[in-house]
């Protein structure tokens, strides 16, 4: 079968909002009146981001997912995407459930597939997703009412939605360095394996947060983007962190029984710098507490407070009597690609 | 020196019309009124689509050119683009002259470079670019004045821009199948590897085209795509199409010396089925000849005039005395990446 009878068969779909979708050289979308398009492009590569041998069908949601949560980090709606697809071979058992995953959470999100490329090579997706803000929000000066990195206040709430580190976890696992019993091993694959972008507390977020950004390369190394766009600091109460790595929540005989097996350093090192979580790391003023909460219950999705914006730059860490830890001390590093291999 | 660092030392720079750049979650780009976004996405990889060792300056071009080349084909004007790269190593020698290569076209257009994604993997770029056309056009009853596939009318004339094939006959000396005197395997060499996007030509042919695409897979097979989105079968004068051979028609001794030395067939196969030619391939009506010269001028873009679209389905090869050519007997085969590997 042809590249262009794979493209066919797997990735044509109807287009209701896009004016042209797959098919032609372009496509072609068009804003609604006074909205902005927010873009972001991600690419996955396999051996890097993901094992080759991943189930196709998890595969294909998480390449959409995580560019998803871009979208979300700026409460962004989704409207389409485009898909370049590299592939050893045109294996049809592989593009099938592959396409599926893709698709089923592109639905799940009413994100059209608009156009793509198909080549063979190393086994690699690269999509770019667009969503639409409206151009003016609640705060007049700027414009866009896209939440960014940079809005961030001194005495702000930092928040972060959902459950941390598992991914990173079941990394672990995967590869041999903690062991985890069955059940938690699973829950915490399926959360490195086929991620849930915050698409609808993004959304709720915008005009209550003042700066947000997505968990993908580990809670303090994504902060740290709010941190350095804003021009300030933070304290985090760790302890008010380690709660939110499911596996040790879940541990058969507690959290201290996790600690005492696989190291308290190690629900750390994977909640605070775990990366793969796509997860919504963001700041509110204490005024907003309530609308925070609103916008957490209106999305179904959880948040925790977690520590405090600061106008001396840095990143504190604070344990439970409120004293500082020296980052050094966890052996914390940011998921860098260009650093020590730690992935896949 | 980490991926962040890279990516704002290489690609970090102004952009004047995207409300937000490089460096947030998502970028944010604003339609003007009664304008549409015509977007495409190409993904490069190294092996495949160009040889490891190619200038890196060329091939920053030339990821960014065939992008163009798509957004040319329907008419739109550059507006930004993103660029997802996959390196092998962090190379600082690399990555200089591959970002000089992309933002120098990128400046000569007008596209900025709103964000991105850097990983290690295989060398890959994946580009996706965006331009813009006005929503209404000459043609009342479309939703757009974008150039498209199915447009074509029986009996519009069918062009073509500028020379076909000296990118397929270079990738045949570069491979050792044919010997090239040194001048004209730079000349073709270039037309490989440093593509010129008809982006001028593309907007002046709105509302004189009744079709277009690029040639990016040969100019057969991309025609093909023309005569299937619109229904047509169409006839081509081979006779019209080899002269837009440049290494032929510049052979020291003359065409008829190349077709001695190297082969009338080689010479064809290079023309109507090369791939890599990132020309424009379009129809208009003969009423339109005048527009069609205006439009050629206008953008210093020279097309020929190479064949008429018929009613009758299917490609008709006609040589100089008007007889049919049975394709079978030229050998030629549409570049498929997923066919026999005909690429580096």
């Amino acid at each position: 079968m042809g590249e262009f009878d794979l493209i066919r068969r797997f990735f044509t779909r109807p287009t209701p909002r896009a004016v042209l979708g797959v098919g032609d050289d372009c496509a072609l979308l068009q804003s609604a009146p006074g909205m902005q398009m927010a873009i972001s492009t991600d690419m996955l590569v396999a051996g890097r981001h993901f094992f080759a041998d991943t189930d196709p069908q998890r595969l294909g949601h998480k390449c959409l997912a995580v560019n998803l949560s871009d979208l979300a980090a700026c409460g962004a709606r989704p409207l389409a995407f485009t898909l370049a697809l590299a592939l050893p071979q045109a294996d049809e058992a592989w593009l099938a459930p592959f396409a599926k995953g893709l698709l089923q959470l592109a639905d799940a999100h009413g994100c059209e597939l608009i156009g793509g490329d198909t080549t063979r090579g190393p086994l690699t997706m690269c999509i770019t997703v667009f969503g639409e803000v409206p151009a003016r929000g609640a705060v007049p000066l700027l414009p866009t009412s896209a939440l960014l990195r940079s809005g961030a206040r001194v005495g702000d709430d930092i928040y972060v939605s959902g459950t941390l580190g598992d991914a990173a976890l079941a990394l672990r696992a995967l590869q041999g360095t903690v062991a985890l019993p069955t059940d938690l091993l699973n829950a915490a694959r399926a959360r490195l394996e086929q991620p849930t972008a915050r698409v609808a507390l993004g959304q709720a977020l915008r005009g209550v947060a003042t700066a947000c950004a997505d968990v993908s390369d580990g809670l303090l190394g994504d902060l740290g983007h709010i941190l350095e766009r804003s021009g300030l600091g933070a304290q985090i109460e760790v302890e008010r962190t380690l709660p939110l790595l499911a596996a040790r929540a879940n541990f058969a005989d507690g959290a201290a029984q996790f600690d005492a097996q696989l190291g308290r350093d190690t629900a750390l090192q994977c909640v605070l710098a775990g990366g793969d979580d796509y997860e919504l790391v963001f700041c509110a003023p204490p005024t907003e507490r309530e609308a925070v909460a609103q916008a957490a219950l209106q999305s179904a999705t959880p948040v925790t407070r977690i520590g405090t914006m600061r106008a001396e730059r840095g990143l504190l860490l604070l344990d439970s009597q409120g004293r500082a830890i020296a980052p050094e001390s966890l052996e914390l590093a940011s998921f860098d690609h260009f650093a020590a291999a730690p992935g896949p």
